[in-house]
């Protein structure tokens, strides 16, 4: 089983930052990951299909024999986590309990922000789990719909971009919040711009590092640590490639190499 | 057959204007609308993928014995006229050869732009519409993959739209084109933006005007105009109905009312 791999799953590219991270920490661990292309996005989508959804990327990767399951997009880990972990007796990680984890150890004044997709906030998934850890902070948290457009076109820096985030932030800087959550795995190509607008003196938190160390714990609890020689992790899409490739890079700060498709929904 | 009711699909809510407008000019007749919210968008898969969903829509909508086909999504039209004839054995209507022909019909320069999702564009499926009708018109198209979840946010009149917006039309101006195709369903809800950016003398084409001409003009060719008292379309989506009945009504400027969930991809 410790030689098995990791598999980590997103709806498109924006689990590549958390695999990226996954990557960094823990080299000798081989990485199969699975972007559901062709029903992205999942955010803007109901939790009863973000489910369904969920449910048929687990079974494609316990079907590549993995030792655990990463799910690297905050919508799917909003509403699936529990559901996986029955299905696949397997340990599952999302991102929403480690970005949750960090923001209430970093905040001061207990006032956290948390953006993210509509699913993802409508959820109040990263609400429960901060108050969970310290029922004194409180958490203001908003949708931001077009930041993953705005990431996936190359203009997260455009100021455009600028523009949007004066407008999404602004209640969220009239609550005073000291930390904000970045929930979603697109935001973190995002941070100049967010931290053109709040500034310095609010914490921004990246789940991704978050994900990666709680995946290192639990693989050092479960004595699965993996010390081979670095390899390239496998990449499997729904759609064709094409654009996964040219718009991935920018998310993996690498090129992405050797992608497959293959067919999620005709079991 | 006369008495079966005109089938129009689209990847979610933005068909909705076309079927406004069928509703406008043909009151008569009952109309079927499917909106596929559970993979929507389209505009950012591969011709491959969106093929085989708009087959799929085209066959749920077949089930309803409907006794034509209206493409009310630029994409999907770009890439699945011919093949969904094939398949259907009904007269099928997309919304570019309209549009083209509008275009064609109303530059003096011979300028035309279009603009459109990623795979509207790529597809080249306006150009080769509007040079066929005159091959001496040159054709400048570009992408705007923004504008979509613009108009969906209900920021199509946003600073951020109109900053947008400039910069997506800046080498169509250059390019100094009279006439402008909306060559997305969402685009008609932006109108007043780019009418900002262009100002009164380019002219704009909204695809969903034509496209009802051109259903009226089929209906008519093979005699099977239905003259009954108006009713209500009934509405089809394949993920919960909630998001499509919030967005979705400005789209049709009014109330959506019992909208029923459907699956295509579980045949």
């Amino acid at each position: 089983m410790t030689e098995h791999a990791i598999g980590v799953f997103d709806s498109g590219v924006g689990g590549l930052t958390v695999l990226k991270e996954i990557m960094r920490q823990l080299p000798g661990e081989e990485l199969v990951y699975l972007g559901d292309t062709a029903r992205v996005p999942y955010g803007t989508k109901s939790p009863a299909t973000v489910l369904r959804y969920a449910l048929e990327a687990a079974d494609f990767l316990v079907g590549c024999r993995v030792k655990m399951l990463v799910v690297a997009c905050n919508t799917a880990s909003s509403v699936a986590v529990p559901a996986l972990e029955r299905r696949c007796s397997l340990p599952v990680v999302g991102v929403i309990e480690p970005g949750a984890s960090r923001a209430a150890a970093l905040t001061r004044n207990r006032r956290v922000g948390v953006i993210g997709t509509e699913g993802t906030i409508k959820s109040g998934a990263y609400t429960r789990a901060i108050q969970a850890l310290d029922p004194r902070i409180e958490v203001f948290s908003t949708a931001c719909p077009l930041f993953v457009p705005l990431a996936e076109e190359g203009w997260a820096e455009h100021p455009v971009a600028l523009l949007t985030a004066r407008d999404y932030l602004a209640p969220l800087i009239a609550q005073r919040i000291d930390t904000l959550v970045l929930g979603c795995t697109h935001y973190p190509l995002l941070k100049n711009t967010l931290r053109a607008v709040l500034g310095d003196a609010v914490e921004l938190v990246d789940s991704a590092e978050e994900t990666a160390r709680l995946v290192a714990t639990r693989l050092a609890g479960d004595r699965r640590f993996r010390q081979q020689s670095p390899q390239l992790p496998r990449y499997f899409v729904t759609d064709v490639p094409t654009r996964f490739e040219k718009v991935g890079g920018a998310f993996l700060g690498a090129p992405l190499l050797g992608v497959e498709q293959v067919e999620l929904d005709k079991s």
